[in-house]
């Protein structure tokens, strides 16, 4: 049996809280909340959808492509980040994009493009659409005459396999199950896994950067491009499949965020690896979250590189099954074709380094993924009950991370005194961490978004102010522009902004993303 | 005693082979190649230089920062190629630059580009002068007035050092050397060891992105940058320090690679390590390059990341002392702070795969190392004897490796026949190798430069056609420039350019390099 997609919320419809399970969860999490108000909110149906009309009209030539239908323009209104689900819930649709188109391959492509060009559209990549930070929502500047969505799903195939170099050629829309399904006969895996794994395609973590499993080395989709090809306006943009090159500025980083502003990532040639058959799993705990943080520091700095190298601090692990106030790093190595003993050494040393009472198992981390993967439908659930939840992410220097955390967490207690505020770590560097915050707080009725948007550039403006990134993994998209604009030399913006115009000379790729 | 730097060929002029250790060397160099005649050439003296007039005089509010003597001029007219020291051994100085020119700090920078970009001067950043592309050869296009060589070397400092995140500051006219011995008393190091480490400075490495010491995960440069600063005509460019972050396209690798055509390199926030003091090390040996081929390939895919994992077919190792008449891959493990098991483990699990007769020690490593520091001498001394004698690299996919090695070699065997022709990897990925090849051949009296860019030219061909890199690590230059332009996308190079003229509206960074 197929599963359907919601339209408004995280994933499958299947795959959400009940009515009841929602009731249930709302009562803990109110009452960890000191006795916070629900304001429970309906599920919203298709039929009830109220869109503006289509402003412009497909040509006859790509009809076939496009649809206005209503389901598939509120479906590609909005990503998935906790304001498009308020949204969703509002019934608010002020700028959902007027069709949605499905090309069947580069050709069609290239025809939408052009026609988008000509006509002054909006042309908006989407992969699969789980974009946090509106990177896929066409509210685009003054001047166009419409926005088109351009899903990728029908570019979803497995092109090429080279077993010896291991890599994998793909279209931009295949979907992380659908490549890994084909990757395991073979024995081999990309292994990146973003929490959006299933509903996320390669076009989109190449465009937005995403960040995966590992906690160290291959933290990142960039390291698993081999090479890509984007289809601009104006033309194709192919890179040479080379296991690295000094022949000038890397050409596929002009690609990897470039976030669908200069073309739609059409193709890629990806590193892949032999399935993990050996493991090294166990976790560490502290007293402290700044224990923690020192130990997960020496971890990074070992040379260990540990492929889950995962800190918790104590009301994270507490929510999620992992820990009872105390902090807790979780550990794990993972090889293929390597003696068990290479990584139970590796566990050992990386353990030893933690000072604190550790354990060589995996049963926090089963604990800590199983929560995982649900988050995002939990965080649907407490949506629909009128509570504020949403999640941030950043990356800093190790010696600027406690001064940042404690600014972060005074900042949304400023806004939302009642907040919860965890935090963990995703991904560990040698020269630091990458935290990663939720936030839950009560609502207020009718007041959500606005609640959440407070909260976000408060704590957006104290980590922007305390050294971090407005993002590690999450993107720009159209939400963090503001802190991007400071965070970003103004000469890069300026030579990114000429790149464009060389590749997208009439401005319709992806407007009001990324760039001003 | 401070040693001599040699204006015209490698390092320091007390360190070259002496008269009669070139003899004894010509000999069996001579031998190998068949009895091939040598044809001795006078080492050129600072008194003989003779230049062509400067064309341009310096504003009077600049003369103390530059000079238009002859030595200086020579110096900073060619980098350290084969083809460079040729044209030193020949006299010829059709493009030396006009001037050299001395900033102290920033101010002095800004105010030496302001006047180049008024008086459309050539302005070719020079860090220590080891480039083996033309990077440093101040050829410009026509419509220049002149050309000034811009010696960072004044500019050297180490600003400032973070040990908790572990980084350090540095000016980027910092030599090798110097860094390392700033960074020694805290127990740090960089360990990025290019072979031209004591001639070579960080802001030269970052604009070229270099390669170093390690085999894997830190191959280049691009991987210790945390940060950069670069003074272009338009001003500052800098990025945050930051681990790691996903928003848009990586800033730093616009600079990285960029090869003083955007700007000059003036600072960068580097992420060192702790002293290694915990090794292992063995070595494996193979009848065939094929089969020690198919090893280091799978020791690059083991997931175990030796610091150093480096074949060199049987001939390579002959002649560095490594082996006889067979391949040998050298492996090594390194890190600080941990059990001396997890290393031992790790070469134990890595000599398994090999298949092949191992043994654990640092023998033959030691061997290598030794000939590998003198390789850049022994290259002169072999110039002045009338040989042709130069390396190149590249770097390829495990798939089509086979096939390019082959042509490769068939190709400097087609314009010279009696080559002797070597292969190295320098650095291995789990999708391809670095393979470095070393071409020695007979000299004809007064055309070794004729003969050498022949064979250059028909292995460029041949390892570009086969799927391969310009270049690993020697970068682009001016020498690189016809096979770059095939290699990189179109569009990227119009993005490029597009940045360019943000960055250097006048055009006046070093003009002819990189870019057409």
């Amino acid at each position: 049996m197929t599963k359907t997609r919601s339209f408004w919320g995280w994933g499958y419809e299947e795959d959400a809280l009940s009515a009841e399970e929602r009731a249930a969860v709302g009562l803990v999490v109110a009452d960890r909340l000191g006795g916070a108000e629900l304001y429970p909110r309906p599920v919203p149906h298709v039929g009830e959808l109220s869109l503006p009309a289509a402003r412009v009209q497909p040509p006859a030539a790509l009809a076939s492509l496009l649809t206005d239908g209503p389901l598939s323009r509120a479906a590609h209104a909005y990503g998935k980040a906790f304001r498009d689900v308020v949204r969703h819930l509002d019934g608010q649709y002020p700028h959902p994009p007027d069709l949605v188109a499905f090309p069947r391959d580069e050709a069609d492509l290239e025809r939408l493009l052009a026609w988008c060009a000509d006509a002054r559209v909006g042309a908006i990549p989407y992969g699969a659409g789980s974009s946090v930070v509106g990177g896929v929502e066409p509210a685009v500047p003054d001047g166009y005459s419409g926005t088109v969505s351009i899903d990728l799903g029908r570019m979803n195939a497995v092109i090429e396999l080279d077993e010896t170099a291991r890599a994998v050629r793909v279209q931009g829309g295949i979907l992380g199950p659908a490549l890994e399904d084909a990757l395991r006969p073979h024995g081999l895996t990309l292994r990146h896994f973003p929490q959006s794994f299933e509903f996320s395609s390669v076009g989109g973590w190449i465009a937005t950067r995403s960040g995966g499993h590992h906690s160290t080395l291959r933290t990142r989709i960039d390291q698993f491009v081999e090479s890509v090809r984007m289809l601009t306006p104006s033309g194709v943009f192919e890179t040479r499949r080379l296991p690295s090159s000094g022949a000038g500025p890397d050409p596929n980083s002009l690609v990897l965020g470039s976030e669908g502003t200069l073309g739609v990532v059409t193709e890629a040639w990806l590193r892949v690896q032999p399935r993990p058959d050996v493991r090294a799993r166990g976790s560490a705990r502290f007293e402290t979250f700044a224990a923690g943080v020192e130990a997960a520091r020496r971890v990074a700095q070992s040379g260990l590189y540990p492929a889950e190298c995962r800190l918790l601090d104590p009301l994270e692990a507490e929510l999620n099954g992992a820990g009872q106030g105390e902090a807790v790093l979780l550990l794990g190595f993972e090889a293929a074709g390597l003696p068990a003993s290479v990584l139970e050494e590796q566990l050992r040393s990386a353990l030893a380094l933690c000072g604190a009472r550790t354990e060589v198992s995996a049963g926090a981390a089963s604990s800590w993924r199983s929560s995982f993967l649900r988050a995002p439908y939990l965080r649907d659930a407490l949506a629909l009950l009128g509570l504020v939840v949403e999640t941030f992410e950043t990356a800093v220097t190790w010696d600027r991370f406690v001064v940042l955390h404690e600014r972060v967490v005074a900042a949304a207690r400023e806004v939302a005194p009642a907040a919860l505020v965890t935090c963990r770590f995703t991904h560990v560097y040698a020269d630091g961490p990458a935290p990663y915050f939720t936030v839950i707080a009560p609502g207020r009725d009718g007041e959500q978004l606005r609640q959440w948007d407070a909260i976000k550039a408060a704590c957006s403006d104290a980590l922007s102010a305390a050294g971090g990134t407005i993002t590690h993994h999450h993107a720009v998209g159209r939400d963090h522009r503001p802190w991007y604009g400071s965070e970003a030399p103004a000469l890069f913006l300026d030579a990114l902004s000429a790149a464009k115009r060389e590749l997208d000379p009439r401005g319709v790729m992806n407007p009001g993303a990324l760039l001003p």
